[in-house]
């Protein structure tokens, strides 16, 4: 991948705070926000939701999930061409006490320190979301599909 | 509804340009980018979309779609309580010349004039989203269901 191209993926997955998180919800797509984090090393991300909610009850029934980060509109770019990433990957639910509980949490807070609190609520729980199939749209013209590989390597460059 | 929590929704989906739309894409969620306009009268959404990108080819064999619009993240609100509107929806596809294109086209150029060239593409054309369930959050511990005639009533108000 080109520099310039790694470095624009790089910069909207370390910016961007939320994701648009697509579940399986009574047979039809259903999309609501997520606050996310990096996995370590890049292999996946990491998102912190209630049982209470309807995604939650998607993931535990259906774990094919999609996540869309999109960057953030600027007067320079034309809304067609903002950079954005599509990852369709597998939910995965990280029990306390599991193993990558304690980095997959230490990630989260990273990111979240003012979500401390919820932690201590027995309805919310950690999910993972690996990734399986990548697509990443630089701008225009510049849509490309990446493996979860690629889309670690270029996470772990400086 | 209160007015201030109408003027949030109003102004989420009058000044947000674009959407994250969930389509079911082989039996699975998909969720891609779309710019998107308000049609006349609140009544709905309208994205043009190329049938080259996956989202058109799933909406045409399943309509049921969802489309979130999301709030720009601010220093003053932590992005939990970022206002987000979730449209569970039927995607119509508007041909050419049939009964509301010219309005939907019109709306869809009046916020987006720099995409007056792509309407001469054979493989672009207009989807309307029409409404069926609607969860709006307009802050921490503000979420309601609303129907697709309150959200219109709420748009057509000043």
């Amino acid at each position: 991948m080109n520099p310039a191209y790694a470095q624009t993926l790089r910069e909207l997955l370390r910016t961007q705070q939320v994701a648009a998180l697509g579940t399986l919800h009574q047979g039809q797509p259903y999309v609501s926000m997520v606050p996310f984090a990096l996995l370590p090393g890049g292999s996946g991300f990491v998102i912190h939701v209630s049982q209470l909610a309807a995604h939650t009850k998607d993931m535990l029934s259906s774990p094919q999930v999609s996540l869309l980060v999109v960057a953030p509109p600027t007067p320079d770019v034309p809304v067609q061409a903002l950079a954005r990433i599509t990852v369709q990957g597998r939910a995965a639910q990280i029990a306390d006490g599991a193993a990558g509980h304690a980095e997959a949490k230490a990630a989260y807070l990273s990111r979240f320190p003012q979500s401390a609190d919820l932690f201590s609520f027995a309805d919310f729980s950690l999910f993972a979301i690996w990734p399986e199939s990548i697509r990443f749209v630089g701008g225009f013209a510049q849509a490309t599909t990446m493996s979860p590989q690629t889309l670690a390597e270029v996470l772990n460059e400086a």
